[in-house]
């Protein structure tokens, strides 16, 4: 086998990615305590299925370790979408699926009538959500997820008494990102420095919590499951780390 | 380090699933050519994204390589859910989120109208759909998946005109799982062993392919997703490997 010529391409294997995501979720735990994920498909599939493994949680009714809840929507930047024109693709956001939620159905035995606002809900308002994507290169994705979630929250709010309303706990939001890339970004998101900066407003927090699995320079990053072939991935993974052992 | 006993579970890493989703891939658009994938969450989030890797597709319009759509939903059968009662934990399927079909909305700009159904519709009539899945072990959740998929396919199939239904292409689906589990089945499918046993009736297959990156034992299954330490469970499953060899 020869040696191939290193390009700038970084080359993450799953495992490092696995191990990032641990790494993340003792301080998303720590500082957000998430109740759901909502994973931006198809690139947050994977990091939310493994975040899930780090936070499990005990239920406090009845003392088993449960899963956090995750719901799926999916958008689309770079993608060809039908219907949309050549010049919208790159700068539109288009929603190729979007929450549903509400009262979980049950199959078979009678619907089961579950509280549609607050902790377990299954819903947005009243919990910490935590959205979650493979990277934020341009932000744009993850600008227009939180503020279309947001969105909804307010809309509900807006909805539900005011009585109801002022005994929810407030809804709040982070984003977790496997890389966050160093380069200028197309869209702003009011991200907290620390905790200490959170403020409440009208029942929902007044910016968003943002972690990331690590920061990196702005190179194209092959994800592994982009790969065709996942053996000379890691095979490359494994010359770039060594060539860079030996840099330092 | 000290070598542990080694348990009957099957640990499969990364690496492994994505080569079994590949090899598998090639057969999938040989025979069934899906057009888009329904992820069952969360264990289908990982295979749905790899397969996509290997499912890409020229458009035919455009000539480009394109990406097949992912929809997720979210089914729950072991889980705890909230307003379950604990008798309807493990016979229960419960629906976390389902299918939000219809036109891509587009955000900013004015809607675009895109065709509803047929072809690159994002819906399921018409199509090839494809349902991921992790694992085929009781074969609950995929019997329910697949028949409310159908249900949904034919209550809209009833609401289209009847000169417009005509010119539709069927609706067909097909099932890919990880692992197969051998070993008595709760719930039937429709298999189909061949694609000459295929019959089209009132516009949907009458059946359903199914196809699983391996068969196994009955025996756990540890995924690497669902691991606190990957490094572990990639020494015991080469370990594992080892032994095996050994034997042979």
């Amino acid at each position: 086998m020869t040696t191939p010529e290193l390009d700038d391409h970084r080359r993450p294997t799953y495992e490092d990615i696995h191990v990032m995501i641990g790494n993340a979720a003792k301080k998303i735990v720590e500082e957000f305590k998430p109740d759901l994920m909502v994973a931006i498909g198809g690139g947050g599939f994977f990091p939310a299925r493994v975040l899930r493994t780090f936070l499990k949680r005990r239920d406090e009714k009845t003392g088993k370790q449960r899963n956090l809840p995750i719901q799926a929507i999916g958008l689309s930047l770079y993608e060809q979408v039908d219907g949309m024109s050549e010049e919208m693709i790159g700068t539109q956001v288009v929603r190729t699926q979007w929450l549903e939620f509400g009262a979980p159905k049950a199959s078979g035995a009678g619907d089961e009538v579950a509280a549609r606002y607050g902790k377990d809900s299954g819903g947005l308002v009243g919990n910490n959500v935590l959205i979650v994507d493979e990277v934020d290169d341009s932000r744009t994705t993850l600008h227009y997820a939180y503020n279309e979630l947001l969105k909804d929250v307010r809309a509900t709010l807006d909805s539900i008494p005011a009585d109801v309303r002022a005994d929810l706990p407030p809804t709040r939001f982070a984003i977790f990102v496997v890389q966050n890339k160093l380069g200028p970004k197309r869209a702003e998101l009011p991200i907290y420095n620390s905790p200490a900066d959170e403020k409440i407003v009208d029942g929902v927090a007044d910016g968003v919590y943002y972690y990331a699995g690590e920061t990196t320079p702005p190179v194209w990053i092959d994800y592994p499951w982009e790969m065709q072939d996942i053996t000379e991935h890691n095979r490359l993974s494994a010359l770039a780390k060594a060539r860079n052992q030996q840099a330092n």
